[in-house]
């Protein structure tokens, strides 16, 4: 594995399981890996978890950490080939990132979707380019279309839990006032691959997801029937993605309620935050004992420690 | 104390005193305390010395720093309720002081006063919830009502003066273009009310302070005779609070000037910083001899640790 | 050497080339000269190189770094005495360097020419009056009118090449959209200055550099004439001196391609990054193999490791 970008480059998803747990139940225990080395971290777009969470851990590790908001302290990246460069991007990615090599030993990137330009965001122009470029591996922290190092916290949450041997796991759409991206239920339908569940997607019409990610994956359209029965209820709202970037709707019918919860099977409620309380999720549901949400970002530690572990022994 | 949110919180005056002083001879005596430990500070207003004297102190204790603007790097926060979260606060403060929590060992926290709501500022509703909310302690680095670090810097710097046995202690109101909060004052008073001194307030009509906070002081509003025979004059500007917010006045007439200082006891200047030159204080009281400005800004780190290594006994 | 702020500084050019390439060949072999040392890294604007590379040469040298960002972190700083600070400026420098002074052991300053009032950059005021008011060394990040860590690394780079005895060295004049200041054509010429070299300068009519700092080199109006022959070629755009801070011409004319290339001794291409492609450089001669940009680049982490060395040395 050169880079990390997707869920998909794990070479070994039980090596990964595995490892999160070993790193959690002892933070310490590799903290010469990273000694001698340097992380950068590079954010296009806010960040609380991640930001904390990559730092914390790249710490836990020995390495050095340097931080920077690419969107006021350094120069607009230009990322298109053969272009005259007269406008407000006065620095091509081409150079940044093997810049960033000469200084860092790995490059963290945080750049969200435009939700414009559909094509642009499922090319990943900035991750894809920043990894072609650099010589040194890259890692997503977020990117139009993926958000793996949340997707492993999930994960790493779910094998914490004492679950049924087969639970049934639904991720379920939820109302939002902004159009947000797909990157993190993408993710976690991938992740969602890669384990023994009974796994499907409730979603409103015109809110199916990128049907190459979700081949295989049951949708459902009608939001309790899906519920029903359910072990694990991880909400999430995204844009459409048939029309692109766009909310089809705003009313609060699918918004998940303590109601809604009494037709699971004592569920427990997942959320990758931040959450719009009363508006993605009633107030009952995210202050009841079975919200997983905390223990989902504390877990971001674990995933990004294993993942600069990972990177760092292929080296 | 599970906090440090005002002077007030504090166990022992003496104790903390005593502290540091023996942090500020020998900086580096407990550079074991913080090892292992992380501590967060989240700005949401500018910040030159308590940035810079906090992540100082953290350093010379072992923590590792992680430090954030919140109003740009993050999302911004709802503070409120069971509300229904529509507008463009996307994450509640329930959650950011949870998941800091799971990252860090301490929070430090800079949040200034509105000054348009003033039962908000009074309430102290970013220190409040995030301490509320969190389960490591928080720890104030100016918030609406009070700056108690710069208070304790102050008193260091009053203890390593030659000063008369009970010495005569001014705080007086000067003029400033904009309108400032109470916070410094607040927390000037409180702390005075531990220290042996004959302690006057002075300032015009219409600038009391709350008198909760000065209950038992002697307020003057004559400036020059609250000078007479000071051996400490502390310059600050603030705004009304019986009519909350506002400038009720521009003028230079209580700006301290060195004509007025020969109305003390050859007193020393103090003042918290950033200062205006020739507006608040002219120049010759600023660049005499007497001014102790840039050693209250040195014990800002010393005052920090002092709290920092408290905070660490105590978990 | 109280402060590195110019090229001219330095009190031995032989001893700055061997300690760069001393550091290059063992960047870990000095690891103990700042530990328990603080630097302080002030950013009035963007940076990417500088930013990155400062912070990893401190590190490896053993210092503890502290970045502020002064234009949305800290106070807007007044540099002129006397004034009467009304208006939107909160601190004075002479307050912001004594503080600094108190809880860094050493700062360094990026803050670029305004390019509309030509005295005042000449006076160099911000990196001038930090470090009049400082204690501790102030180090040049690129100020108003010199970029001497830049040079430094330039200097690097060349004696890294496989040269003949007395190269010829070009520094040519390149379009640009926006008008950039002189910085580090200036101390491109001072450093070359030092160093045995067929030296010229290209550029057109109307962008004579500073007279004073070009004494003595010659000026060429014609861009292939001066390449001819040329083994190094330094391509940097810069605005006009004489007709201070404007934009003459704006056509691709002395854009460099890999044509032009042709005319040279098979040259080696420098810039300083960041750079437009295919305004002032074509993507042949960027892509080339004789481009040393990223070298570069790399070797910034030296300069600045050597320039932080030969300061500490002095304390």
């Amino acid at each position: 594995m050169k880079n990390f970008i997707t869920i998909d480059d794990l070479p070994n998803w039980e090596d990964t399981l595995a490892s999160m747990q070993e790193l959690k139940a002892n933070p310490t225990a590799y903290s010469h890996i990273g000694q001698g080395k340097t992380i950068g971290l590079i954010f296009f777009n806010p960040s609380l978890r991640t930001r904390l969470s990559t730092q914390k851990a790249a710490r836990l590790l020995g390495f050095e950490v340097m931080v920077m908001n690419f969107s006021n302290e350094a120069w607009a990246i230009e990322y298109e080939d053969g272009t005259s460069m007269e406008g407000i991007r006065s620095e091509h990615v081409r150079e940044a990132a093997q810049v960033m090599s000469q200084y860092c030993d790995m490059i963290a990137i945080r750049a969200f979707a435009s939700l414009t330009d559909k094509s642009a965001d499922e090319a990943e122009i900035v991750l894809r380019k920043f990894a072609a470029f650099a010589s040194i591996p890259v890692i997503n922290m977020e990117s139009a279309t993926a958000h793996p190092l949340q997707a492993l916290a999930d994960a790493l949450t779910l094998t914490e839990l004492q679950l049924p041997k087969r639970p049934k796991v639904v991720l379920t759409w939820a109302p939002h006032p902004k159009a947000l991206p797909h990157a993190v239920p993408n993710s976690f339908v991938r992740m969602m691959g890669q384990m023994d569940a009974d796994f499907c997607i409730a979603n409103p019409e015109g809110y199916d997801l990128n049907p190459e990610i979700t081949a295989g994956v049951e949708i459902i359209h009608d939001q309790e029937a899906a519920l029903a029965g359910a072990d694990i209820v991880y909400a999430k709202n995204w844009c459409s993605y048939s029309d692109y970037g766009k909310i089809i709707r705003k009313d609060k019918a699918w918004m998940l309620t303590p109601e809604k919860m009494k037709r699971t099977q004592n569920a427990k409620f997942m959320h990758c935050l931040p959450i719009r309380r009363n508006v993605v999720v009633a107030d009952g549901v995210l202050d009841h004992p079975n919200s997983m949400v905390i223990e989902q970002a504390n877990n971001r530690t674990f995933s990004a420690m294993s993942i600069l572990k990972l990177l760092s022994e292929n080296g």
